[in-house]
C-alpha cells in the first residue's frame, strides 16, 4: 500500500499530485529500483479518482524515465533513472543529433486546421473558409494620410516605450465612442490589447489556474479553446440553439449554464452573444437578462465577447451583456478587428477599474505595451470621422452579401438542409442532411473550387459532423451565388451517391452515418 | 494539533500546500467554524518553516474569508464562508457593490516599480532609471517616408490578417541581415514577435509547466521574472560576477550553473550574456564556450536574450552563445527594442525549424500575430540599409555617453562605491560602500532631482540592498555629469551623517544595515 494523499480541492490538478508524490517518494527511497506500482484501474479505484487521472499521471513519469510498463508483469520503478535522482550530479550524455527539443515541449498542440486549409486552397478558389473582413473596402488612401499625421504631430511618443494600458490618445477616442453608445466608461475602465485573442490571453492569466473551471459555448471560436486549454484550464460547454423562426430562442443554452453553475465551481463564464462565432446567432435580451441573474447569483464573471456586435445588418440593437449588467459581472473584450483592420492587431478591454489595473500589469508581464504606431493611426482615425463611416459602409455591404447568401441557399440548397439566420456578423451556420460529414463534403468541393470551414472544428465536445460554417464578409454577392450553386450541386450528388449505395445495399438505412 | 505534512520536494511553494491543507481541513470538517488556529510563528516553528510561508498562507486564506485574525485574540476559522464551501451549489447572494474582483485574481502581482517611480519623477529631473534608446536619435522623417512606400505597396495586405510567423518582407531582410552576421538561418528559423518579452512569454508558453525549474541571472531584468513567476515555474538564481579588472571573470557565474544542474533537473536556463541588464557584463568567450559545453551535457537548452549584444562601444566582439553552439542547444531572442524604436513593438526568435514550429502555434493561440504596419515599416528601413546606420551612429552616441559616465563617476564617487565597466549596452552597475540602502539613496537623491533604479528591483534572491543600476543611453554627456555630481554629492551627506551618528553611538558599527 502506497502512502497517497490527494487533495481534490488544490488547484493543483490530481494527475500533477499524484506524478509529484510518486517522485518523491521515488527519490525519498520509499520506492525503490524493481518495485512493482499498482495498476492505474486498481490504484485510481484505491484513491477513488478517474483512471485518467492515474494514467496521465504514470505517462508523464514513464516519460520521465522513472516507472516503466511491461506487458504482462505490471508497471515498476527503473533503475537507472532511481539513481540518476538519487544521484543527480550523473549527467546525461548528449545524444548526437543535438537536442530532442519535441520531448521538451509542455503540451500537445493542435494543428492550425483553417490557414492550412486556406494555404492549400486553389488558385482562383471562392472561399467561405474565414470570418474577416472584405480587403477591398481597406481606406489605404485614407490611413496613409492619418499616418502622415501622427508621425509628424507624435513621432517620438510613438517611438518610445509607453504605457502598459495603452496609448492615451486611443483610450481618449474609444472613450469617446463608448461613450456615445451609452457606456460610461472612463480611462480606467479601458486596456488596449493586440486583438481580442489577447485579450483573452490576458484574462486567463489574471484570473485562471490550471484546474481552474469555466464555462464557454460548444460550438466556438478554436482561438479561445486554444488559450484555455494550454493554460490547462477545464473547459465546460454549454450548447447554442441554432433553431430559428417563431417561438424559438436562439443563441447559448442559459438554463444549461445555470445547471452547469449549480454543478460546478466556475471561475468564468466567456461567451459571445452577439453574430456568435460560428454559429451568427444572438442571444435575445430576455435571455441576456436572465443570464445576467443567473452569473450574479453564483457571482460568476462574464467575458462578454463584443468583436461582431457592431456589424448589425438588420433588425433591432440588443443591448449588450455590458450595458445590462448591474452588478458589475461583466468584462467586455472587443476590437478593431472585425469593423476595421485586423492586421493592425489592435483591441480593448472595459472592465472595472480594479480589473484593469490588474490586467495592466498581466499585460506589461506579456509584451509591455500595444505598438503605438497602430494605435495612432486608429486613434487619428476615429477623431476624423472615418471609422464610424467606415463601418457604416462596410456594414451594408455586408448586409447585401448576407442577403445574398441567404437567397442563394434558398435557392440552391437541397430539401433536408437548414442553416442559421444571423441578423449581421460575418459568418452563417448550415446543417446538412443527417449523416453527412462536412469534412468529406468539403473534398469534394475543394475540387469544384469552393471552400468552407467544417463545423468539426469549431467543437471540443460532442461534434456534429454534419455542420459547417459559412464566412460571408470577403465575397462579393456573384461570388457568393456561384459559390453556393457549386456547394449545393457537390451535395446534390453526395445525396445520390448515398441514394445508390442504400438501393444498391437493398438496405433501407444511411449509408454515410 | 492539526494535522499538516509539507512536502519540501514538492514543486508547489510550501506556502500553497499550506493554504491547501488548511482549506481542506475546513471542508473536510476538521476545523469548525470559531476554532482557533495557531500563531503563525507557532506554527511556524511547529512544521519547521519560515514564518513567511505561514504568513502568506494565512493571508491567501484571509482574503477568501476562510479565516479572520483578531488582534490580541488570534486567528480563527469563520462561519459563513465554511458553509459556503461545504455546499457550493447554494448560491451565494449577490454583494451590494457587486462581484469581489479582487478575490478572482489567480495570483498575487508585484507594483511595477520603475514605472511608479517614474511618473512620480520631478519635471526636469535627470533620470537614470530606464534602460531605453535615446529619443532625439529617432530618424521619424526617414520613417515616414517609409511608411508612405509600404501603403502604397502593399496597404491591402498590412491590414489583413496574416500568418503567425511573420509578415514575409521582415523575416527576409532579418534572413539576410543575420546571414551577414554569420548566422546560417532560413525562414523556418524565424518567428516575429511583439519584442523580447513577448518572446519570453511565448518561450515559457511552449516549454514551461507550472512547477518546472529554469535558471537565470541573480539579478536579472524583473520583466522575466514576471512571466515565469507569473507562470508558476520554479525559478532558481546564480550569481553574476561584477568585479572587473584582470583576473577576473564577469557575467554569470558558469561554476554555479553547473552546480545548479547538478542538484536540480532544470528545464531551461536563460541569460543575458552581453551587456547584461541590470549589471552591464559580458560573459568571455571561453566562459561561454564551458556553458555550451555543460549545457550539452545535461541537455539543457539555453535562451539567450541577444537584445543589447549590438551595442557594443568599445572591445572586441564576443561570438554569441547560438553562434557557437554545435549541439543545437540555444534559441536566440532579439528585439529593434534597444538597437532601433521600442515603441513599434517587434522582435525575433531564431531557433531550430520543429521549435519555431510549436511556437508558431503558440503565437496564434497568443495574439495571431505581430501587427503588420510595424512589421513592414522595419522591413523597408532595413531594406534601404538604414537600420544599420541607425545602429552605427546610435552606437557612437551611447559609446561618448558611457564613456562620460565613467568619466564622472571617477571623478566624483567617493572610496568605498565600485561599478562595473561595460563594454556596451545600456547601464553601469554600482556599489555603493556596505551597509548602503539604494532605495535610501534614492529618497534623497530624488529630492535633488536625480533618479535611479535601485539594484533591489533586480534581486530575486538575496538582495544587495547597496546596488544600483544606471541607465545612460537617453541622458547627454552634460546632464550625466551633472547627475552623478548631484549623486556623488548625496552619496557624500549620506556618509557624513553615518560616520555622525556611528561617533554619537560610540559604537563602531555600520548604522544603515
Amino acid at each position: 500500500m502506497i502512502p497517497l494523499h490527494l487533495q481534490p480541492e488544490s488547484h493543483v490538478p490530481l494527475y500533477i499530485q499524484l506524478r509529484d508524490q510518486l517522485r518523491a517518494l521515488v527519490h525519498g527511497g520509499d520506492l525503490r529500483p524493481g518495485d512493482r506500482i499498482p495498476a492505474s484501474r486498481e490504484l485510481a479505484l484505491q484513491l477513488g479518482v478517474h483512471r485518467t487521472t492515474v494514467a496521465n499521471a504514470y505517462a508523464e513519469l514513464e516519460s520521465e524515465g522513472l516507472i516503466s510498463g511491461h506487458v504482462g508483469r505490471g508497471t515498476f520503478i527503473c533503475a537507472d533513472e532511481t539513481a540518476k535522482k538519487i544521484h543527480p550530479a550523473i549527467p546525461i550524455a548528449a545524444a548526437s543529433g543535438g537536442l530532442r527539443w519535441e520531448a521538451l515541449f509542455a503540451d500537445e498542440r493542435g494543428e492550425e486546421v483553417l490557414s492550412r486549409l486556406m494555404q492549400a486552397a486553389p488558385r482562383g478558389a471562392i472561399s467561405f473558409l474565414m470570418a474577416r473582413p472584405a480587403t477591398e473596402f481597406f481606406p489605404i488612401e485614407e490611413l496613409r494620410n492619418c499616418t502622415n499625421a501622427v508621425w509628424r504631430r507624435e513621432g517620438s511618443d510613438i517611438l518610445q516605450f509607453g504605457a502598459s494600458d495603452g496609448y492615451p490618445p486611443l483610450k481618449q477616442a474609444l472613450i469617446e465612442m463608448l461613450g456615445a453608445e451609452g457606456y460610461g466608461v472612463s480611462d480606467e475602465n479601458l486596456l488596449i490589447t493586440d486583438g481580442c485573442q489577447q485579450a483573452l490571453d490576458l484574462l486567463c492569466k489574471a484570473f485562471l489556474r490550471p484546474g481552474d473551471t469555466i464555462v464557454i459555448e460548444n460550438p466556438t471560436y478554436p482561438g479561445a479553446l486554444a488559450i484555455f486549454s494550454g493554460a490547462r484550464v477545464r473547459i465546460l460547454g454549454v450548447p447554442v440553439k441554432t433553431d430559428s423562426g417563431p417561438g424559438t430562442t436562439p443563441g447559448v443554452d442559459v438554463s444549461a449554464i445555470e445547471s452547469v453553475l449549480m454543478q460546478n465551481r466556475v471561475k468564468m463564464i466567456v461567451l459571445t452573444p452577439d453574430f456568435h462565432n460560428p454559429t451568427g446567432t444572438t442571444l435575445p435580451v430576455a435571455e441576456r437578462r436572465r443570464l445576467l441573474e443567473i452569473a450574479a447569483r453564483f457571482q460568476v464573471p462574464i467575458i462578454e465577447d463584443h468583436i461582431y456586435a457592431r456589424l448589425r445588418a438588420r433588425g433591432e440593437r440588443v443591448p449588450s451583456l455590458k450595458q445590462l449588467d448591474h452588478s458589475n459581472l461583466v468584462i467586455q473584450i472587443d476590437s478593431f478587428s472585425k469593423i476595421a483592420f485586423p492586421g493592425l492587431r489592435v483591441g480593448w478591454i472595459q472592465a472595472p477599474p480594479n480589473v484593469i489595473d490588474r490586467l495592466r500589469l498581466v499585460k506589461q508581464a506579456t509584451d509591455l505595451h500595444t505598438g503605438h504606431l497602430a494605435q495612432s493611426i486608429l486613434a487619428e482615425y476615429m477623431r476624423r470621422g472615418r471609422l464610424s463611416r467606415h463601418l457604416e459602409y462596410t456594414r451594408k455591404a455586408y448586409s447585401a452579401r448576407l442577403a445574398a447568401l441567404e437567397q442563394a441557399l434558398a435557392t440552391h440548397m437541397p430539401a433536408g438542409s437548414k442553416w442559421t439566420r444571423p441578423e449581421g456578423g460575418m459568418c452563417v451556420w448550415v446543417e446538412l442532411p443527417a449523416g453527412f460529414d462536412s469534412n468529406e463534403l468539403l473534398i469534394h468541393a475543394r475540387e469544384r473550387g469552393v471552400l468552407f470551414a467544417p463545423g468539426r472544428y469549431f467543437y471540443f465536445q460532442n461534434p456534429q459532423p454534419n455542420t459547417l460554417r459559412l464566412g460571408f464578409a470577403g465575397l462579393n454577392e456573384r461570388d457568393i451565388a456561384r459559390g453556393i450553386a457549386t456547394l449545393a450541386d457537390v451535395l446534390r450528388g453526395e445525396m445520390r451517391k448515398r441514394q445508390r449505395g442504400a438501393r444498391r445495399a437493398e438496405v433501407p438505412r444511411v449509408a454515410l452515418v
